[in-house]
């Protein structure tokens, strides 16, 4: 039996880890990290760089080769399925491997585990191919660490707030009937796709890291600096991670 | 000048609390802790509790009385408005009296202070009163602490999460368009307003708490029990917090 720990690491500001995560962190026999591989966000040094700041028991490291997606296929969500699977065989592995007998096994997620993360589907898949229990640390959200870095509410009082994808915003435009959006997952600066009358944005990249850069003003005048400011940004660093919020002034 | 950190402390497990909470308690001066008084969600004592076993300089604890609110007007927006002003009102002369010569000073608020939460804005109106500058550190959010307690996502893979409160739930129904949709705010199970069928629940209060209890199924079947759950709950503990998610099966 194993038990896996999907433990919600922050996104990208080791203070962001919470006592919970590094009680949990501590109980593990292994802490599991994938390698990306280069010229992706490949944030393995970074996991490394939490473990020898917080463990401080026998827990040990174990890396593995993260399978390539193919993003080739038309269909999105089939192709995420199978590359699921891949995942999935691979933890397997990793896991006979490092636990023959059984035992605890942590894997530090991005953010929160629940918001945008396919680590619990994972999991989901895994517990068809061997037998597991698992547990779900919360974690500091990239919406927390953007809210946070603008000193700014996530909604207006008393109103509701949508999170969506760059791609849904490319696809449906603004959703009838919101006031605030958060737009997650977004490799195309997708608010170029709306009317930008009326609209306020607050922009972050790396929110929480220390290459960390916001814009914030009216979409109109901002949008043409955020495309800027994030294409040099993705050049220097070989990879970027960037959220906003949408509000429109008068909803 | 006064430096006001508004803390996100997470949602009552005092091990939600980051380190980089910590470090920014510990550098304050002073903290802050309103009391609410007996008969409402008084969680003084858990701030109490977190500062007793994190401080460990020379930060002093000041507490104040907070204002109530007068919700009997008919005009909900005004009625908060007006309390927020006497909420800054008595912040000014709590930190003119704590730091007659300026410093910082932590406000510890509960989950991350970006959702749902008026300290944001009590701030802004505080600006108007003295000079004040202000950081926010984030904090786990009720949203997150669902999620892990039930172990689930809370997007659908790519797929938009509406956040909504009870009142709007009640107001307005299913939001047209929303697969899936996190009620907060609520105090009257407003999920009772929807109609069932092929709708699935999570639900939680005390999430992340030792009194914690949670429930999941088709809200058919499920509706019933929360509420009863609920009100012997908050009959016991004197307060109630909860949240749930909401999913459409086909959706
Ligand atoms: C796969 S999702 C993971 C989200 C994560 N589980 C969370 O709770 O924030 C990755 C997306 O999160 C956002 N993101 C994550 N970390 C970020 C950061 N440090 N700065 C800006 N956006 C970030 C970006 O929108 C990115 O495309
Ligand atoms: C004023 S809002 C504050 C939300 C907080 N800032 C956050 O980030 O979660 C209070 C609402 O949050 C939710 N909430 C906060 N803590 C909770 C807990 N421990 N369990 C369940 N719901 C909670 C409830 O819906 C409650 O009505």
């Amino acid at each position: 039996m194993i038990e896996l720990s999907l433990i919600g690491i922050g996104t990208g500001n080791p203070r962001h880890l919470t006592l919970q995560a590094i009680d949990t962190m501590n109980a593990a026999d292994v802490i599991v990290i994938p390698r990306k591989g280069a010229g992706k966000d490949d944030l393995a040094g970074l996991r490394r760089a939490i473990c020898e700041t917080h463990l401080t028991g026998s827990t040990r490291l174990v890396e593995f080769d993260l399978p390539r997606r193919d993003a080739t296929g038309p269909d999105y969500r089939a192709g995420v399925e199978t590359w699921h699977d891949a995942i999935a065989a691979t933890w397997e592995q990793t896991l006979r491997d490092a636990l023959p007998s059984g035992g605890r096994a942590g894997f530090l997620v991005w953010g929160d585990p629940a918001l945008y993360d396919s680590t619990m589907r994972i999991a989901g898949r895994l517990a068809r191919r061997m037998e597991i229990r698992m547990e779900v640390i919360p974690g500091i959200t990239a919406i927390a660490a953007l809210t946070a870095t603008h000193r700014i509410p996530l909604n207006r009082i008393g109103a509701p707030v949508l999170i969506t994808t760059g791609r849904r915003l490319r696809e449906e435009g603004w959703p009838a009937g919101t006031g605030s959006l958060v737009v997650m997952l977004d490799g195309d600066c997708s608010f170029r796709c709306l009317d930008p009358r009326g609209i306020l944005i607050w922009w972050a990249a790396y929110a929480g890291m220390p290459q960390e850069i916001r814009l914030a003003g009216p979409l109109s005048d901002t949008a043409a600096q955020i495309v800027a400011a994030r294409a040099e940004a993705r050049a220097r660093h070989g990879w970027i991670m960037d959220i906003y919020l949408l509000r429109r002034e008068s909803a």
